[in-house]
């Protein structure tokens, strides 16, 4: 349970963190953060709670994190489904957050909310083919990322930045894209408040993370076993 | 004593170096660091204090910080008023340093100083609750994060790098809110130079980080008590 | 062999990860992330794959980084060609999957495709002797860094962040004046692309390189010999 | 000799990195990298020479730091001077590469050539005071975060990112004052090449750090001897 409340408390920072970013700071006139500054707020809502949180549930944040960490053999397929359910709810509370203080001002509206899309909906008008691919990438990258730097062989105590930077990173490339999701959690969060067109295509946001994710913890498996411990 | 004048040391370097980066260098015509170069100066202050000075007094630099952790059982009561005068007397030293280097030019105005506001005086036109809910759930989140890499299973010497980042991640959010505080000593300085508005807004910067820094001591006990080392 | 795959991972992620951040991401309107983006990207995808697979490979991801090891006494001269091939290799793969993102929008045009140039098409202007003293500089530097922090005398761990981070910094000084290759396996893999002028100036990006790292590899050896463990 | 080998080629590294990002790509239109691009270059060039040359020379890179030092008792005094010319040659020298690299386009100025000054030649026109008051207190904590970082009770390996960090720090805030200096070498090598104003100048740019950092030698000895061991 304990394992759950710090998924939960962790998630829901992801989004509070990464998508209040973009929603309260990327586009302030003239000083505003701008995408890598969302960039470098996501990554850092993983960093700090890698180190907060990790010796308690590990730090996923990301059902498709657990996936591919399960299909690479490096977590219990019984904690699967409770700790997917837990970094949705999170996320959702994240996103519930956010929506209280997005909207205390005159004339808020929450826009888009970084909730991620294709087509009409991607940031520059990347089709359903790009938006495919790059989930899918970007995903098997940050999950071998994250299988090779908790590999026994590693140096402990820097995976907390290899993997939180790794997630800055993946925002720095494909923000016009999709937004970037790699992260079914923060997705849905952000369709449920968005609605319609984001309910629609949050398909994908689960989909080709999974995939990414999955490939990832197979090949990781062959170029480096963990297993002779 | 030594630790009293870390502390001082290291809260006069937060306010000078976080406030200072927004009054001196933020808006610079072209070439200004913006929110992000604020948000990175704010984390930074806190990051290399952490590694200078942390093995004298911990680093607090910050009343919320210091109650939070006495609340979480890591502080003695005993302490806690000499930090909270040694980092309000240090927050001041900063803003003095910095109104003297700020009035050294032509024309110069020290404009809202970098102080902390809602309403009107919220850089983006946040309301009263918007700014209680942002502060409340952003000081709740840093002490989670202090509190969680300072614990005995922690690895041990990262806890500087992701407190200061963490405090980076808390103003890229929350800077066109409040102008982010989570500091009550940050805010305090601030507000004596600027006067007026500033020091009549000043309740909420004390009131808001105290209850999230209790609430946030009182739920990491609950996830991971630290009394069984 | 799974040496092999590693760097052929690596350096598909050093060119999709900085090449595309470049792409992609630098020149979005308003909110775009500019060079200084662009060089947090390269930086982070040597600093992600350090922590991930330098316990397999010793995450080189650089022909000019195995040939400068080499001189400098710390890689095996036989491992020398296939690590190039597979890092050539993986640069075109890295390359691929950009041109398949970069090109699934209307209207989409790959432009110079980040790849790297002097002349008319240095980015800011810079004829054929500058480009060659900032190619030949930078990977020198690069190699002291990377010669540095692996050095047994360094403190280990940290190798994977000051090396990212070094590749951070030389991309911070030198995109206006080559787009910063330091890296002839990043600069084959965007010639190709963009074929004509960029595969006619490509000798420069594999020279100069090369000699830098060469460079540091001996004077490396004389300020600070590792034989003695 | 090593020892002076490396602090040439540290504060070479410092300037031509630090300086360089500011000449060629703080103002490149549109993507430049501003004032926080250049303040992370020049906390990078000591970072990385940190790791890389820390454990042969201390990697000081900076007249202040040594005096600082050598005031604090950690710095042997017969080193001083020639640790101080190695570092103005370095500074001189890494300054003669970015010149050669500078004036390589049709139509190149030096411009300012990022050297440090006062009144009409502080970026943002600060006064005499301001700009002693301003290299007086940066040097005083860079000299603190310094004796801090590399006290025995210190957490070991982490200095390199505090120290480095901490001068990127002192840059986001003290850009628009004085070109940020701390460091009499760099000042040096830069005004050599713009003379005039510059080489009028430069006296503040000694006096004030020196004056800085021996104050923080005498305070850290007080607050946290580091004799005991």
């Amino acid at each position: 349970m304990k394992k759950l409340i710090a998924e939960f408390i962790g998630t829901l920072w992801l989004v509070l963190g990464g998508c209040g970013s973009a929603v309260l700071a990327a586009g302030y006139p003239e000083l505003g953060i701008g995408f890598a500054g969302v960039a470098l707020a996501f990554g850092l809502t993983v960093l700090t709670m890698a180190y907060a949180i990790g010796h308690i549930s590990g730090c996923h944040l990301n059902p498709a994190v657990s996936i591919g960490l399960w299909v690479g053999g490096r977590f219990d397929g019984k904690d699967l489904l409770p700790y997917i359910i837990a970094q949705v709810l999170g996320g959702i509370a994240g996103a519930g957050i956010l929506y209280l203080i997005a909207t205390g001002k005159d004339g808020a509206s929450i826009g888009s909310f970084a909730a991620n899309g294709y087509g009409a909906h991607s940031p520059d008008g990347y089709n359903l083919t790009a938006a495919l691919v790059t989930e899918i990438v970007m995903t098997f990258m940050f999950l071998i990322i994250i299988l090779g730097v908790t590999h026994k062989n590693a140096s402990s105590g820097f995976a907390g930045i290899a993997i939180g930077l790794g997630l800055t990173l993946i925002h720095l490339i494909s923000i016009p894209v999709t937004n970037t999701s790699v992260n079914p959690a923060r997705s849905t969060s952000q369709a449920l408040f968005v609605g319609d067109w984001a309910m629609g295509q949050l398909w994908l946001f689960w989909v080709a993370p999974i995939i990414g994710a999955a490939i990832a913890g197979i090949v990781y498996k062959i170029i480096a076993p963990n297993t002779e411990e």
